[in-house]
């Protein structure tokens, strides 16, 4: 049975201070509690009805814990509006790899993304256009926070997060000569520009764009035209729609 | 002074039913309310703080009744979370022009998109690429629900959208020999695919994509191919991420 301890400890991992602590998070909803036991992340508990387990037999081999319950005892413990069967308390990655070799990949810096919806879309665009690596400004909002964790639709288990003081990283990046693409108003038509297989693609703020510190190490801009031919022109696109344009013109060539 | 009857009319705008009976609906934030001043769209009653009336001196052209107030009160009244200095009452512009012509242009037809901040990221899509008309199925959310306005950042000023019978309209397309282009996983390469610069995008539904009555209209299946090299590939991108690179592709050539 799910106690009201562990409805105390589900609800808790809503806060990024209790995540850290105790290096887990949650994952809601059938279709991202599938693609946890599909992953390599160790999965601490699961909390399901019987259908659920019935359904998907791995369950007995991939969690540690199981807490058969029913569904309403789970909509009691889930922070979405529309639970369902399942849920499972996951622990978080190692990422302090102590060797890192991004000269031969292109990978994306998000610099203070601080919406979860567009950061979950973000790692989602990463996921499908096969980038691996994703490094975060330590402003940017927790990867672990449930609102990423689900908009990200199943990409945080197989896109790696890393978060770390960007500007250091970016000084290093372009010491090795790896290029460092933004985009910006004044740049260059990315539709048009010589884009290499490597290199970073740094993601501004929603509101800012890319900081000042961050921008002193782009080595290219770019600048994805509008076609509009309005009067009133529109400003901007949303970080992740200019997001999925940079990485499709990375990638397709 | 804002009336407590005002703020009862302000609030009861949520509510789809109550729009399409007055014909008006809730423009929220400085930055939106400043889009409807820019607008060719009839401002019915202006709410703000003297101080937004200064800075914006064209007010007193544009809205055909001022409310000066204070924050306090705006923010009472506001739907969102973080209401600014200003909000605006703006009726809905006639979308009942008989004689339509969409020969010659690329326009976006929406399958039943429940999401609203989907629906106005599309129109912001739309208007960063130019497209002038966005058809909408009946059963697609309504593009005057606040969190639409709200998500399209001033592109509901410009581009224009109609609700219809969705299948007529593509039946009706189809007879004029005008192509009908749809994202499917059957599709060909968006990458290498010859797209006219006219025609009918489809984007589908957030769950279920294309309706099957829809899909039968199609004249070109096309397909974003994914880049990622896991074994358990990413299933899809989100609808309005499909909708930002296939305007892209359109677009740029």
């Amino acid at each position: 049975m799910l106690s009201k301890n562990k409805i105390k400890q589900i609800q808790s991992l809503n806060r990024k201070k209790i995540r850290d602590e105790s290096g887990l998070f949650l994952v809601e909803g059938n279709k991202m509690v599938e693609e946890s036991l599909r992953s390599g992340f160790i999965i601490e508990t699961l909390i399901c009805t019987s259908e659920f387990i019935q359904a998907h037999p791995e369950i007995r081999m991939r969690a540690q814990e199981i807490i058969e319950t029913d569904s309403e005892l789970i909509h009691k413990a889930s922070l979405l509006q529309n639970p369902q069967d399942s849920l499972a308390i996951v622990r978080m990655p190692d990422t302090t790899n102590p060797t890192e070799n991004f000269e031969n990949e292109l990978i994306l810096a998000l610099d203070f993304i601080q919406d979860p919806g567009n950061l979950g879309t973000i790692l989602r665009i990463a996921d499908w256009f096969g980038i691996h690596n994703v490094i975060c400004s330590e402003n940017t909002v927790d990867v672990y926070n449930p609102k990423v964790v689900q908009a990200s639709m199943g990409a945080i288990f197989r896109v790696k997060t890393k978060y770390t003081q960007l500007d250091d990283f970016l000084n290093r990046a372009k010491d090795s000569g790896i290029p460092v693409y933004g985009t910006f108003l004044e740049g260059e038509n990315i539709y048009s520009e010589k884009l290499t297989r490597n290199g970073i693609l740094i993601l501004g703020n929603e509101g800012n764009g890319i900081s000042e510190s961050a921008a002193k190490f782009v080595t290219q801009k770019l600048f994805i035209p509008s076609f509009s031919s309005e009067p009133n022109q529109p400003e901007s696109l949303n970080v992740a729609i200019a997001a999925a344009i940079c990485c499709s013109e990375f990638r397709r060539r």
